[in-house]
């Protein structure tokens, strides 16, 4: 057993002391895992537009000074009262939504969305003492999303913390603790593509790949990407997809362009950017009679979804998902199995990669649209 | 073989000569059935809010003079040329929609929005010719979505038209022809309730009676329905309604009511009225994670669906149905089994009963909102 089992631990973490501001490397102190917390070594993390969007705290409640990130992969270090699924040693990744086993949604197959471990972030305090485990000279610093992983030691709920298969390496499955998974999750879970058919993505972020990465793997005939930045459709073609729609190019609405393309609308369709009007494109655009839209990307308050309803009525569906329907303990370590066989590729999604001390680099990367994934590496 | 094969034949029919004026029994020609063509002998017939919207033609074209009735009961008088499925004798629900077993819909597994048959309410002759196959004294009558039940004998495409067991009660599965499968449909086919589970069913005429019925088959827990009509509750508890709601007796949408009366929203609803604002409550009144809305009210040509996309995000489910999505030709047998074997209880939906020559009060008693279904018995 770690000598630290029991005592803070002084490590580094990249504190956010205000918004927008670039992260400062600071000596902290992490106290023990409480009652159904889990203290991890992280050993590699990677940085996700949510991160960057609470950073610049546009439009939300400030809180600061706090430690973001929310995609890594480590080692449990040791483990508070209660938890019996971990032990010190366990490959783990974080998880910013949990699993309680216990509330309705966890014990129905069809939601993965946990009344008490649901994503909120608006708290920065662990749940079960409404303090934080992070410190500077006293000063309480605010945890991300239950998971705080610019730090090299974290407390995370035992809910928000999957195993996995230890032979798998962390400086690649580290990036499905969040928007790849979410992606791949809303297609092969969700949309649910046969083989053979054609499928539409909205979005050629990382979500948005890795919804196309779906498609492939469900052996779509056509997968048509949709954005309106014209650089993305090279490096989505490694994603599978086959053709590429600007809606700028087009004077008739995109979800008519794609209808025309494909012999009256997708089978289904992918919406990964969190804009209104795309997606009412994005289910404008599937087939009558068996279309299903699905929507990943989080929209503004005061958005609106609006269509006829004999889109529906001509029996299309349409669906959200969060997190891609994956139960975060339950399905992750088979999310990581697919890539351990080679089914799901997480390489080139991997587009850059610094060490802990330049983490500020990988903000500017993804501000400047330049990486898919930065992997951010602990250890020097 | 009958000897009115090839031939006219004369019969009576009901013609309706002008928009919203009672019906008139007149003597007419009905011509033999042409390719793909099946003339039937209507032996019992009843009456849909379908026929009354048309035959009032408010805000559509009127055409006029029409045969209407769309929900029968017959058997199969003489086939043309190149219908090999069905031969004279055959017992058979015809239906307003087809399946042409040919097209992209009826080659999915998932629609049944036939391409070549799909409902056609403006068109009022048949595909083969463009013409009618009724007259009197040389004067064309048309049909009604192919089907013109309102007379003794009728021509329909025989993709529109379900062969049945022979042994079953004609007078009472004729009602399976329209909108209490539509109904029986939404539930059992598109909203999938789990034993044990809630459902709200908006709207209690046939059709939503006929989704409530599908619920109380599932074995649903409790199932809610929703209605400004009060007096709809007393006959609603024979299909199953446990529970009335009344938006009406609410400050609060009723979307809020429900979503308290069962901790957070009910697992399905369904939508019978075609109001968009019923449409609204339907969908948001189910609970995040799990819920799915099914939509099988028809709208008006304005309305629009609006929600704030969180609802679809929290993996709420949205679907559009037609006909129950069941697939004419293919399915409706079951369906007349599930009553056969004493599933389905059909007794409960006819109300009234009325001879051919009174046919005008079946549509009076509709209009008072009297009725659930009339069934208009051809022969005297």
């Amino acid at each position: 057993m770690s000598s630290t089992v029991g005592q803070v631990i002084r490590c580094r973490a990249a504190v956010a002391w205000e918004a927008g501001k670039p992260l400062v490397i600071e000596e902290v102190e992490v106290a023990p895992p409480q009652k159904m917390e889990v203290r991890m070594k992280i050993l590699f993390t990677s940085l996700c537009h949510t991160d960057v969007y609470f950073w610049e705290a546009k439009g939300q409640t400030p809180l600061f000074p706090r430690i973001f990130g929310h995609e890594a992969g480590g080692i449990v270090e040791s483990v508070g009262e209660g938890v019996t699924d971990l032990k010190p040693g366990d490959h783990v990744l974080p998880v910013f939504t949990g699993e309680c086993k216990e509330c309705r949604h966890c014990k129905s197959e069809e939601s993965n969305m946990c009344d008490l471990l649901r994503i909120n972030t608006d708290r920065g305090v662990m749940l079960n003492d409404g303090k934080t485990r992070f410190s500077k000279n006293g000063q309480p610093i605010y945890h991300f999303v239950g998971t705080s992983t610019f730090s090299e030691y974290t407390v995370i709920h035992v809910g928000c913390v999957a195993k996995i298969n230890p032979a798998a390496p962390l400086d690649k499955v580290c990036v499905l603790s969040c928007g790849i998974s979410t992606g791949l999750g809303a297609t092969l879970n969700v949309a649910k593509p046969k083989k053979g058919s054609t499928v539409a993505i909205f979005g050629l972020g990382a979500v948005g790949l890795a919804a196309a990465e779906g498609a492939r793997i469900a052996g779509a005939s056509r997968i048509i990407g949709v954005d309106l930045n014209p650089n993305r459709f090279n490096e989505a073609k490694k994603f599978g997809v086959t053709e590429f729609v600007n809606p700028k190019d087009h004077s008739k609405p995109v979800q008519e362009v794609i209808a025309e393309m494909t012999d009256g609308g997708v089978d289904r369709s992918v919406e990964c950017t969190g804009n209104f009007n795309a997606m009412i494109s994005a289910f404008e655009c599937v087939h009558d009679g068996w279309g299903v839209a699905v929507l990943v990307g989080v929209p503004n308050k005061d958005d609106a979804f609006k269509t006829h309803p004999m889109n529906f009525l001509n029996e299309r569906t349409l669906k959200g998902t969060f997190f891609g329907n994956y139960k975060p303990r339950t399905d992750l370590p088979s999310v990581v199995e697919k890539y351990m066989n080679k089914e799901l590729e997480l390489e080139k999604f991997i587009t850059h990669q610094v060490p802990f001390s330049e983490i500020n680099k990988a903000f500017e990367y993804m501000l400047k649209g330049e990486s898919i994934r930065c992997i951010i590496t602990m250890e020097n």
